[in-house]
């Protein structure tokens, strides 16, 4: 189905449900620029993330999903920098001008976007190669969020010190126990509900962007866990120059997760999986009490699992006593393989 | 070669050249988000363009041609609104890490940042495809730009009005000419220097910066002409409620495109070519004496090729008198074939 682009863009995605309009954006779609507007006072926090067919999600995903999801792992990054959602951008190389399954994925996108008041404001819509071509280019999606968030207020990667506190919200490794059902059909005995939830866990992650903000002025450093803890610990060790210890039986896993994996196997999916976007934060160990009353308050789980020490790398501990891991976040060029 | 992806951004994009520090960025690559300050009282221009190989290059073309113009296109949206530029994300698709070039691409990128004062502050990197597969994708790029200009004094696409003057700057068709010679060799008796004027209007367009802003408070409208003059303008006509007489004898047409192309042809490449990202705008009469003195002492050539009507659409015109034309601009979604 032949379609011209500015077609595909007025029915499919600059319309009320996704591209609504909003004080911080004064003009949105349909100019050679958007034109956005902070809060006096503010910093505008921004992020870019590109998913690639075949990479990062499968051909025949739901569409809805894949839109949902799209955007919910770009708003964990202004979780994790405490920033106010304003609105986003959206890039796409499309193979084909698919109606059905752009309504899909423009509902994913829509659901979502109402659900953090960040509308779409502008973007780029592309073929994925020449339809004169017979080959057709994998679909490919670029998302950028912007978010607001007071000068100097932002929760940076930098500022863990020793003797901090180190928690992550939620649990780990639900959504690379969803991933591997997904893909290699993992645990079939598993009851439906658990399944789900861990499907669930993929498709649709949290995105703690209330949680985030609440953790302004009293976290000193946080980051979103898309690698997988050791992988994003990592990160903010080497920002903040410290080292970490952390306690592998204070790790938060879910009851689906704890149903469906063999104990041995339960490290490496919380570890080293990925896909989860909690948060990991630091919190100096006067403010742990704040930090906890404020999460309660927004029903957000957080679990202490370790502590900031001098040094570098993390030491994985058992029942306190140091133990031997072997844990690696997914990395892009080096030829694929599981984490151990 | 396989490559660290960490690696990579380190060695090839945050270095000094490319990623250097500017005040209106506190924080830049390294983080969850970057953190943009604009000026008080201004607005934030954002405009984002997705460059797939195969479709808005050649697999086999320059890298370091392909970074100065990836970034060019993108700063020519914020010329065509009035900005100041202030920074740059990147998202790249590699189909597999090639060190020198990357370190091509990334030096074209980098000249063209350092002309503009305006630094690679974050996006993301990722493979085009499963590195274990044996199908790779193809390359990708999105880049967004970030700029800033004083609130309420943008120039829009939806400000022209009955009586205004349309003008473009520089001369039209030759990235279209251009285009032609890099891939189907045309023109072959061409003398060189001739060639290489059309061949680097395509690969380095202006990107009228200075122009823009020279431009605010005196245009009533603007856009870049990526398109073709003909769907550009016809953005201006739609957005502003207006219609529009074009002299087609007006055209400025340059030396070189003059030299390789037959008259009859010349109208298809200047108003349906595209990749000129020259500035089409409309400005009052009583304004157009300023703009000339102010693009004049930019060293900005400025056509004026005609003006705002009430209706809507184009009339093109040949020394006053009406002439039936059909130019169309490139749509990614109808099938291919050439403006006519």
């Amino acid at each position: 189905m032949a379609s011209d682009e500015f077609d595909i863009i007025r029915r499919h995605f600059n319309r009320s449900e996704l591209a609504f309009a909003v004080p911080a954006v004064p003009l949105a779609i349909g100019d050679d620029c958007a034109l956005l507007r902070p809060s006096p006072g503010c910093e505008l926090a921004v992020s870019m993330d590109m998913l690639v067919e075949g990479v990062h999600f499968l051909a025949d995903c739901d569409p809805f999903q894949l839109g949902q999801r799209t955007l919910l792992v770009n708003l964990s990054d202004l979780a994790a920098m405490g920033a106010r959602p304003l609105c986003f951008t959206l890039a796409l190389s499309l193979p084909r001008s698919d109606a059905p399954w752009l309504a899909r994925f423009s509902a994913g996108l829509a659901r979502v976007a109402a659900q953090h008041h960040c509308p779409l404001v502008g973007g780029d819509l592309t073929a994925s190669a020449p339809t004169v071509a017979g080959r057709v280019g994998p679909l490919c999606l670029c998302v950028q969020v912007h978010g607001e968030v007071p000068a100097g207020a932002a929760l940076r990667r930098s500022g863990a010190r020793v003797g901090d506190v180190i928690c992550v919200t939620g649990s780990l490794g639900d959504a690379a126990a969803g991933l591997h059902i997904l893909r290699d059909g993992a645990w079939p005995e598993l009851a439906t509900p658990l399944r789900e939830r861990l499907l669930q866990a993929f498709h649709a992650p949290q995105s703690r962007v209330a949680t985030g903000m609440a953790l302004r002025g009293l976290a000193s450093a946080a980051i979103d866990l898309s690698d997988g803890l050791a992988s994003d610990l990592g990160h903010i060790l080497q920002a903040s120059g410290v080292g970490a210890r952390v306690e592998l039986d204070e790790l938060p896993l879910s009851e689906a997760l704890c149903a469906a994996v063999p104990p041995e196997q339960r490290p490496g999916l919380a570890l080293g999986g990925g896909d989860d976007y909690e948060l990991c934060f630091t919190v100096p160990p006067q403010q742990l009490q704040a930090v906890q009353a404020r999460l309660a308050a927004l029903g957000t789980p957080v679990s202490r699992i370790g502590e900031i020490v001098a040094g570098s790398g993390v030491q994985w501990r058992r029942a306190g006593v140091p133990t031997a891991l072997k844990v690696r976040g997914y990395n892009h060029f080096d030829g694929g393989g599981a984490p151990t």
